[in-house]
């Protein structure tokens, strides 16, 4: 899952550009005065996603739904979707200046403006979606971020989460680690740096695209997010070779930022509305996610006899020896990035220590059983 | 973990009965009129965990926090422990009639007001946090809970969840399912049937006890909650086997229940608050234990030599099919019993396969790069 050119868009920012939605915003700079009872804001949250996606666009408005009703409409928020205020990829800058309030996005997409980003959103064989939340919670990763965003005039939270991704749609099997080689890939990120690393060619596409560069052989794979977005695209037509596990996005945390002097400005009432309203999504979406992937999951197998395919114990090895290798490389940048990565990978050891035996071996019991 | 008797109680209810805590609440009975902006409620928020107690006790300190704080003081909430308002098993009764507004719990306490109460807290084999939640809030979970508890004039909300715990210290080694044959052990609920029918003796021990009782061989073994709290428990000084996994409760949801009055009364955005606040404190608790699990867990195993053992297959085999006969047979009680069994056996079948592929796919693919 990444960028905005990936995503298929619903509504341009033409179609959306007369309606009352926009009509009734109101532009707020940042840097206003304090708020006092019963003074209405009016809210601008910027999304990375087309408006109205399945569990990302949907989860954005969830949050904007949360923050007014939990301020009783002290706090009123219209949503905007990839292009119908800023692009995508302007987000970050938009709520960084004031242009928006907030943005609803995933911390991956702006490696541009820091390496470490990456660390709050996914790394490859990096944690799931519980040790992420643990890690952010109690584990020190949210004060780091907070530190990090700071400097770019943001306050962040974690807001949403996808659950673990699948590894993708090939349209030949992988039988080794030499089959990356000269594989035609679509794979963004950190993902995609390990797959060039082990030979293969990586691509981007905008999500339109993907479907059918798949179905043509103009690329030989793809990963998308899983089963429930994945069906919903109709890349078992294109595809017979579905991979497991996601090793690239273990629990892709999507994130809500706000306009540090618009979060200051609030009282301590109204902050709280943002922390809590931040909290609901994330565990809103992330059962969204996992409801919808297992269910999504029972119609590929069973109706559209798509076979599940899991990547070697050989392939695994190299793919998270070279993830290794791309993600403590980040470390060397700079002191702020060694202080997250030790954090991290901290976490990360504690966490597929206690994994492994907590949900893991229930895991692994129940499948004895069922 | 279960039940009152089984806590440590940390303050009697006489020491408190005379603080500025009790004296600063009102007594509100049900069925008030509808609360309007600018008056304050002072909520009664009584639980089955000894004040304080790590991670269940100071979630819900956590959660009445956010209730005042997202309430903007509207909603003053105090926080009652075991007995000091009313005994722990008495919570589910006191917010009902309405002597307190809310409750903070695990829906496994009031099988005794219905069996089916157990769906929603953990079930041998059953579901684990992230995929609870997923049921709960988009698996139909949530509609059927709400359902029985309006029955009783409560409204739940899920409000917490332990992760995982362990299966438990045992003095001797288990080796084969014979070995549960004459085991005294204290494991209560529907794990502690499970054993009996494979013929261990099943005991019930206050918290306090449970430390003494395995050190002087009174019992064979006992479960408790995870790391975290066995640690401060001091159990791994008692018996040197802990085993794994806790296949008695794969993800204990804790709950929040309001009186239904109370909760009616309010205007939306306070019921929008209640709500907020309990998904807050839903994706805290469990953050919580996951990360004092993980730091736990290298502590036992680094500082205190701890050996983790693994039940075997055909122990989780066994251990699997009485569980399941078990849990089956609650669905032959009544109509509704059955509709919700049918729901959650249906949602595990899901989350099985899809847990396998995603999390479970993942951790496998760590540990064999870790």
């Amino acid at each position: 899952m990444k960028t905005r050119r990936e995503f298929i868009k619903k509504a341009s920012a033409g179609a959306l550009l007369g309606s009352g939605l926009l009509a009734s915003c109101t532009k707020k700079g940042a840097g206003g005065p304090a708020v006092h009872t019963g003074q209405t804001l009016k809210w601008k949250l910027c999304t990375t996603w087309p408006k109205n996606f399945p569990a990302l666009g949907t989860g954005a408005n969830f949050l904007a739904e949360q923050i007014q009703s939990l301020s009783g409409g002290r706090i009123e928020v219209s949503v905007y979707g990839d292009g119908e205020l800023v692009p995508a990829l302007g987000v970050f800058d938009a709520v960084s200046r004031g242009t928006a309030e907030l943005g609803h996005a995933a911390a991956y997409y702006w490696k541009g403006k820091h390496e470490a980003t990456q660390f709050f959103a996914a790394v490859p064989f990096g944690l799931n979606a519980q040790e992420m939340n643990a890690w952010l919670h109690f584990g020190g990763g949210l004060g780091l971020w907070d530190e990090l965003y700071a400097s770019f005039n943001l306050k962040p939270f974690p807001a949403g989460n996808t659950g673990t991704q699948m590894g993708g749609w090939f349209r030949k099997e992988i039988r080794s680690v030499g089959d990356f080689k000269g594989l035609k890939m679509r794979i963004p990120g950190l993902g995609g740096e390990v797959l060039r690393e082990l030979g293969a060619t990586v691509v981007t596409l905008p999500g339109g695209e993907i479907f059918q560069s798949l179905q043509s052989g103009a690329i030989d794979a793809t990963e998308w997010i899983g089963p429930y977005n994945d069906l919903a695209f109709g890349l078992h037509k294109a595809a017979t070779n579905y991979y497991w596990p996601g090793w690239q996005e273990p629990g892709a945390t999507l994130e809500a930022f706000v306009n540090r002097q618009a979060y200051e400005s609030l009282p301590s009432d109204l902050k709280a509305v943002v922390a809590a309203a931040c909290q609901a999504t994330n565990m809103r979406i992330l059962s969204e996610f996992t409801a919808r992937n297992n269910e999504a999951l029972q119609t590929l197998i069973h109706k559209h006899n798509v076979k599940l395919k899991r990547f070697s114990d050989p392939i695994l090895k190299a793919l998270g020896q070279a993830s290794n290798s791309i993600v403590s490389s980040i470390a060397a940048k700079d002191a702020f990035s060694k202080r997250v990565f030790a954090s991290f990978d901290k976490f990360r050891k504690q966490s597929i220590a206690w994994g492994e035996v907590a949900e893991g071996g229930i895991g692994q019991a129940r499948a004895l059983v069922f």
